[in-house]
């Protein structure tokens, strides 16, 4: 294994955060909080030890897949190490596993708070819950890649590893590139929807966080009550904005660069409104029975599902009194996720859309079993290695989700509670049913069961491989007799 | 499609049926009811409606896998409306939907029960109940094969079709003496049960109807209180018969010819007996935190491991007061199921065996990309095909589960009930957790739901393809077309 490029990369990212914890210092000193001062602290122990280092270049700048996903998983775990440090240092979030646990749903774009009254928190403090969000939703090392100059050795590695869906493609021949206009997509709608929240009269320090919470697809709120006090326009840009930040960012390059007929065809992004509107309308129909108006149920749906499909999180109204059907199609919401490509979890639209033509091709080959039909995607058919890793994808994250409802069953809460806090962590959405309800926070688990769903949340967000390679205990053997043959 | 096959194969399992009538009819002659008449009606318009269809000969006895699971499909449906027809037509079970439910989940091997009362029934009825488990268990088509000569023709494909397992071996290369020795087998050990059943002071009648719940992994109780008024001698039997009928036949069957080392190597059957043990000691020892005493928690625990592992679904105790850790290691044992090629129900510890394997495999290639490592299971590498069609078979399975869940929530029950009717239905178990959890029964669900789970229950016992290829629109495209072109 390539130990030098690890470390190196993991010195970038830190350096990348040190700088970045500046914008949190900043919101402090505007508000006079001294709680910013800690942020200028760690900021600066993180550069510092970034630029240690970084100063030493690596012997060798190839690396493979394994190498990504070490690499990948580190940084991950690194960044929410030291990014929970403000929380704790600062005292607003005493307990470290708490800060922890709160920096990894930041990171992950999950939203799964410990905090029962976030509005407490110091505005600083607040900031960096939801910039971690903007962080981690297109993800600290394709920012890497599209900053830093790394020559040579296959960098789509990395961005594998750290990228969402069943195949990552590259938009432009050179990695650095495409990295730097999904960059540019992503700032510039995270900008145009800060802007149509102004002009809704949200206050300007609101905007931001929710634009950034949106963006990343994570659904950190800053009021108690979620996003329910806003207006009915604030909510539906939200909304809005929800929705095509899981939209697959290949769509929007296609359509910067006017190939809209090419935009028009990916099937995933067709499955995915299909998906959206009839959960909607089912939703809709089912609160209009009960005592809402159909505005009022429509805008809730439409929030709601959004929220969940994208693996956001953010509520406006507490889901967790809708019908049981209702409660139903958000927990299958919750699995099926957004697009492979956007910011949002879940399984993905993609993979999911792999799945059921397998089987429809599995049916077919029992009733014409000379046939040869290859399964296609956007007209193209996929290859049989495509199918197998999301098959095996999708039975690894049945194993670990399963092993998850185990671990944390031990703790005695019911089975409900138990089961959508694993899918709300596991799928990077936030709010579960029962316990863990959008009216309700993550705060009274154990710390091992928090242990247990931040890795479900770094799981959820890497795609489950890389961490998963990352705890491999052969990887850590290798590693190991690397050292000592070194040190003859 | 060979339709005269199909029609000569489905005469032929309504003959059985008709004569298998007569037992329970026997029944109520002995007791004196007069309720056991019209098992002699309808058996007698059995064997008559089979006598008609079977007396021309097929014209070709060539049929392929999909004729063999149009066939099994089919001969699964018709059979269960003719069981159904002595509870409905003597007023015993007067809801038409009722009857056919109990039948179903009879003939399935499931055991949910729509009954409140088991005890008002007559008793020939509830020795019909009984029987249905144990006419289910091993499978009617393999009986047919056993004693009906059909020549020609793979017939393997009707064996395949109906036995459960990723991948059904001949123990012989005579497909006649395969399913003969099965028989044989899996008559002498319920004779066996039964008799140290009765050496245990159980009631013949009770003793004949616990060994074929028993055998056919069913569960039907015949008492209200299910098996927990017998004594621990009692339980015990039941217990290591529960988990007997559980073991692949093909360890029986080497044993009975002296091949002990062959069986003993037999990795499912190992795992089978570890996931017994782990999960028996956690629950015994978490039994033991509460108020039992320690004799009297590893009973329980093993009998509801046993019970629910093998998917039997008999119980001694309402565990759905147990701590909602056991009740989550009672959840995951639902879909583990016993090994293929018993009488047991669910996924089947081989196809998870595999699909772990997978999992690792997928794991191994990404640290050593250049490894060609196949999956082995007993020594022997596994073929490409097996491990692809067991993680299709698994999919299927979820996406048929998620579909299921969600059709049964329309009726706005919990999502616990929901989710353990449809769980204990697909993989035949019988009872579930919340409103259908051992204490109580699935009476209360609407019609829609009870055709879901019946659904359920019959895709859940052939292994999901035969009856979604029966209910395939193509195989009834093509069967109409063929009717068409034949009237010309």
């Amino acid at each position: 294994m390539n130990g030098s490029i690890i470390r190196y990369i993991l010195g970038q990212v830190l350096k990348i955060e040190g700088i970045l914890m500046l914008l949190p210092c900043l919101v402090g000193l505007i508000y006079g909080e001294k709680e910013g001062g800690t942020f200028l602290i760690v900021g600066v122990l993180c550069f510092g030890i970034g630029l240690g280092t970084t100063i030493v270049k690596p012997k060798s700048q190839v690396f493979y897949l394994k190498e990504g996903c070490v690499a990948t998983a580190l940084s991950w775990i690194v960044m929410s190490f030291f990014g929970c440090l403000p929380f704790y240092l600062s005292r607003q979030i005493p307990s470290f596993t708490d800060a922890l646990f709160e920096t990894i749903s930041g990171f992950t774009t999950t939203g799964a708070s410990i905090l029962s009254d976030v509005e407490s928190l110091a505005r600083c403090m607040n900031f960096w819950r939801c910039f971690t969000h903007w962080i981690g939703g297109m993800g600290v090392l394709v920012f890497l890649l599209a900053v830093v100059p790394l020559s040579g050795g296959s960098h789509i590695n990395l961005m594998r590893a750290e990228s969402p869906g069943p195949s990552v493609g590259k938009l432009v021949p050179k990695i650095k590139h495409t990295a730097r206009i999904l960059y540019i997509i992503y700032i510039g709608m995270t900008i145009l929807q800060m802007v149509l929240l102004l002009l809704g009269g949200m206050p300007l320090f609101d905007a931001v966080n929710i634009a950034f919470g949106t963006a990343g697809t994570g659904g950190f709120a800053i009021k108690n009550d979620g996003l329910s006090g806003y207006s009915g326009y604030l909510q539906w840009v939200v909304t809005v904005f929800m929705i095509l930040f899981g939209v697959n960012f290949n769509a929007y390059y296609l359509i910067l660069f006017h190939k809209f007929k090419k935009a028009l065809v990916i099937e995933e992004i067709r499955y995915y409104f299909i998906i959206i509107l009839a959960a909607v309308s089912y939703i809709t129909y089912s609160l209009c029975q009960t005592a809402f108006q159909f505005a009022d149920a429509l805008r809730h749906a439409a929030f709601q599902v959004g929220s969940i499909i994208t693996t956001t999180g953010f509520s406006t109204v507490n889901f967790d009194m809708w019908s049981e059907s209702c409660k139903t199609v958000l927990v299958l919401l919750m699995f099926v996720g957004a697009c492979a490509g956007s910011t949002g979890g879940g399984i993905k639209v993609s993979r999911f859309v792999l799945l059921i033509k397998t089987v429809g091709k599995e049916l077919n080959s029992y009733i014409h079993p000379k046939s040869i039909k290859k399964i296609k995607i956007d007209g193209k058919p996929i290859e049989h290695e495509v199918v197998r890793s999301t098959n095996v994808y999708f039975i690894t994250f049945m194993i670990l989700f399963v092993a998850s409802v185990f671990l944390v069953s031990l703790e005695g809460n019911d089975l409900i509670t138990n089961f959508t806090a694993v899918a709300a962590t596991i799928n990077n959405i936030g709010p579960g049913l029962a316990l863990v309800g959008p009216a309700e926070n993550f705060g009274f688990f154990s710390n091992f069961s928090k242990y247990v769903l931040m890795f479900d949340m770094l799981a959820g967000r890497l795609e489950l491989f890389p961490l998963l390679i990352f705890f491999h205990p052969s990887v850590w053997k290798e590693a190991l007799y690397q050292k000592r043959r070194e040190r003859r």
